[in-house]
């Protein structure tokens, strides 16, 4: 528990309201995207970047551990206060302080979501590539805390290609401004992307330099449905090799097919094995020509293959995809998303992979994936009450693992290490590549104070 | 000097005919694309990692400091063995281990010529984007050491964001693979970035995993000329503004348009003001529609605008544009490259800047610019022999780095810090961000072994 002296303190920081302590209030901080929890000690909700460093050099001073918290949707544990710990969350720092078309960079608070960023954008005609399908709910400062990738990453790339320049308030109070409005404003080492990704372990994001684009004149959105998951991997395939590079390529197979219909009505057939989502963008002019050459592509394998002709149909297919996660529970009361990434090219051989495992465990597994990506999130669907059952899916977790890295993969994607993952990141990397995380660490939060835990041990 | 016992061993780890002992040969690597110049121990030229790895350990064993090198035309001092040291060349690691066109990526060794692979490239119709206009003679290897830029960076970004995974050996002698294939191949924290731009002061990359991307369908080149240098930024604002980012635009001046037709005769008017060479590239439906409103925008200020319609057209421009730095060597004898990076918007204030800074100091400065990206080279040119003449040129250095730090810009855009620009990296960043990167280079190098006195002094 919090002494009183520092609960007092906490308040005289960021207000009374801003401080939360009791029971039901902690709860709600204590879980995430996965099916961990744990109670944090107390929860901070700083509204300046002063406020943070007043925080932090109070936690310093009472050796209190810290972790940061945007919406807490990651999958990964990667907000769970599960070491005594109070959880500082982000939340309520959601100015946008500017948007400067002219030199494509928005200036943001870690707090603000994707969602009501893209809004503000697009009355100005811009946008910002990175779309987690959790972006009506998730932060800015989550996206960059995990890198977070979506559907057009395949064509845009990552969070971390967004990120022109941070402010950090360090594990010593101290706070530094990295890289600036420019991507090139980078000189000596990349202090902004060694905090991008780094689930709060080494910093705390106070404000973001965003690069934003302006919106692509035409996009055109299109569905090809096939009798078997494999089938529609070949079209990824294809429609790569034919040198087109789509924004998006996504997967969703027959499982999640049914349950996101339960959910949407998108009219997407029931007995599909398979259905890709694909769209173009670009210039008006080239649209035609990309969507019938996909088609053509698509249309050698697929049993259908379809151009959405209005923004309501686009609409129902990406609320299909967006709803994939959640739509599963109500097949059972249990998921754990996995979140491996395969060179494209063995992206076949990872559809493989995951029915085999489903088939050795004898679990429930559906796959929604970033296909352009190789980027897979195999659902498994179970009973967390059932012991015996959750231990099965923890082994057949790690089995997926494996497998990702056996076709020359990574174990997280785009989800993060976190809690859930932090027992296999010595399978990806070497002793030396280890010490490597641990030494940075070390030099940033000698006393492990940010987020501990995470990622890895000290 | 190096005793006979380490030059034995050396001789042993890389054969003989791959150490440099001699005060001939020695000479040679002690210069690189600035002025300065330092003598090394000695040079050695690993062909595999595992030689590297062997090298270190021996530096180790002696307390020798190392100075890691490609081809030795960087801007800023990075490969002057100015403390006692050896040098390690990497032109002999010229292997190109792989091209995968499926997964877009090419896995090469660090003395690979960016040229060289360019052209390995082409022939499966792919290219690797970061091309910086030494790219004849620059390694990926130094390269990825300065996050270098290029023409093409407006549109497609630095070497950063090419860069998949790394093979590195690390101070203490031990070797990590970073990343992998795939660009969601980061896990933890992000240690390929982390030595992308390190300037060889972190580790020594044997490897490197490069995304490439399959060659546009089609291009169009064009040129504008304008009466004044002022008048050429404003094209380069306005055709932002309109929703168009081209893959290109580059300025030259009055004083390079002139020295580089000297070189080239590539029939640029003599008495223009400025020059921009503006390139865009996508699908051939597309192109007319780009080339008619950049024309339009052009126009209404430019003197002059043509469509360049001949390959050999479209070489000539680019050689003038490549020759520009040595272009100027006739002028004086002597020329100072300078980097400073603005926001776009600044760019024309940043140009003002510079004829400031001229007229200050009565310097005579050239200007070539990536105008995209508000990445400025102003040329200062003088006669290194004359002393108060060259204590002009560093104030006026000095000059041009506070003006676009004044105007919100970077010391440096690509070309590095190095022992140049160190002595104005905390006008740049905070004490704490500059104690931020001493304790990193700590914790890789504790010992100050690879490229002492780069970037940062500890
Ligand atoms: C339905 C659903 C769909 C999803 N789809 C995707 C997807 O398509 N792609 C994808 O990549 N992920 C996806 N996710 C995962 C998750 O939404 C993302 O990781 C998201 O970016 C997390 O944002 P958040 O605001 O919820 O961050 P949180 O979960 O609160 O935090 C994420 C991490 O960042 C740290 N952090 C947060 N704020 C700060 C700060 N200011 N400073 C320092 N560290 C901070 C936290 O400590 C934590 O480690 C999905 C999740 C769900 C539930
Ligand atoms: C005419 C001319 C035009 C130029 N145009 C551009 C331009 O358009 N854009 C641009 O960004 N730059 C430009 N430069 C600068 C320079 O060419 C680039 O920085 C280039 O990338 C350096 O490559 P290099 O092989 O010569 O590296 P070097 O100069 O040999 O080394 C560069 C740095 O990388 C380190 N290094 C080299 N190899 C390794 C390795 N294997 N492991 C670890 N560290 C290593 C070195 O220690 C050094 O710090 C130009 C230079 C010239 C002379």
């Amino acid at each position: 528990m919090l002494s009183q002296t520092v609960v007092k303190r906490l308040k005289e920081i960021v207000g009374e309201k801003n401080v939360v302590t009791d029971k039901v209030g902690l709860l709600t901080y204590g879980y995430d995207g996965t099916l961990l929890s744990g109670e944090a000690l107390g929860v901070v909700s700083p509204t300046t970047t002063d406020q943070v460093v007043e925080i932090v050099k109070l936690m310093n001073e009472h050796d209190i551990k810290l972790v940061p918290r945007g919406a807490g949707t990651n999958e990964s544990g990667g907000t769970i206060p599960s070491q005594e710990a109070i959880v500082i969350s982000f939340t309520k720092m959601t100015k946008i302080h500017e948007i400067d078309t002219e030199n494509f960079v928005a200036v943001v608070e870690p707090g603000v979501i994707n969602f009501d960023l893209q809004v503000e954008l697009a009355k100005q005609n811009f946008y910002f590539p990175p779309d987690p399908s959790s972006f009506k709910a998730s932060t800015i400062g989550g996206n960059l805390g995990e890198c977070s990738g979506g559907p057009k990453c395949f064509k845009y790339g990552v969070t971390r290609d967004y990120m022109l320049g941070l402010e950090v308030v360090l594990p010593n109070g101290k706070v530094i401004q990295t890289g600036g409005r420019n991507f090139q404003s980078e000189p000596g080492y990349d202090l902004t992307r060694i905090i991008v990704g780094s689930e709060g372990i080494l910093g705390l994001v106070t404000k973001v330099f965003v690069r934003i684009l302006p919106i692509p004149r035409a996009k055109k959105t299109m569905l090809a449905l096939y009798d078997k998951v494999e089938d529609a991997s070949q079209t990824v395939a294809d429609i790569v090799a034919a040198g087109i590079i789509p924004t998006t390529l996504e997967l969703m197979d027959n499982l999640l097919i049914n349950t996101t219909e339960d959910f949407t009505h998108a009219g997407l057939p029931r007995d599909a094995g398979a259905v890709l989502i694909i769209e173009v963008d670009g210039y008006p002019e080239d649209m035609d020509e990309q969507v019938k050459t996909i088609g053509e592509i698509a249309s050698k394998i697929a049993k259908e293959f379809k151009v959405a002709q209005t923004a309501v149909e686009v609409d129902q297919i990406w609320t299909s995809r967006r709803s994939a996660f959640g739509s599963v529970a109500r097949v059972r009361p249990s998921y754990g998303v996995n979140d491996i990434t395969v060179p494209r090219s063995n992206f076949p051989k990872a559809i493989g992979g995951v029915l085999k495992v489903a088939k050795d465990f004898g679990v429930t597994i559906g796959v929604v994936a970033h296909a352009g990506d190789g980027n897979l999130h195999p659902l498994i669907l179970f009973d967390q009450r059932n012991k015996e059952e959750t231990e099965t899916v923890h082994k057949a977790e790690q089995a997926l693992c494996m497998m990702a890295l056996d076709l020359e993969g990574t174990i997280s994607g785009e989800h993060g290490i976190g809690l859930v993952k932090k027992k296999y990141l010595d399978k990806e990397f070497t002793p030396a590549a280890m010490e490597a995380f641990r030494k940075i660490k070390r030099s940033f939060d000698p006393t492990n104070r940010f987020n501990p835990g995470k990622i890895i041990d000290l």
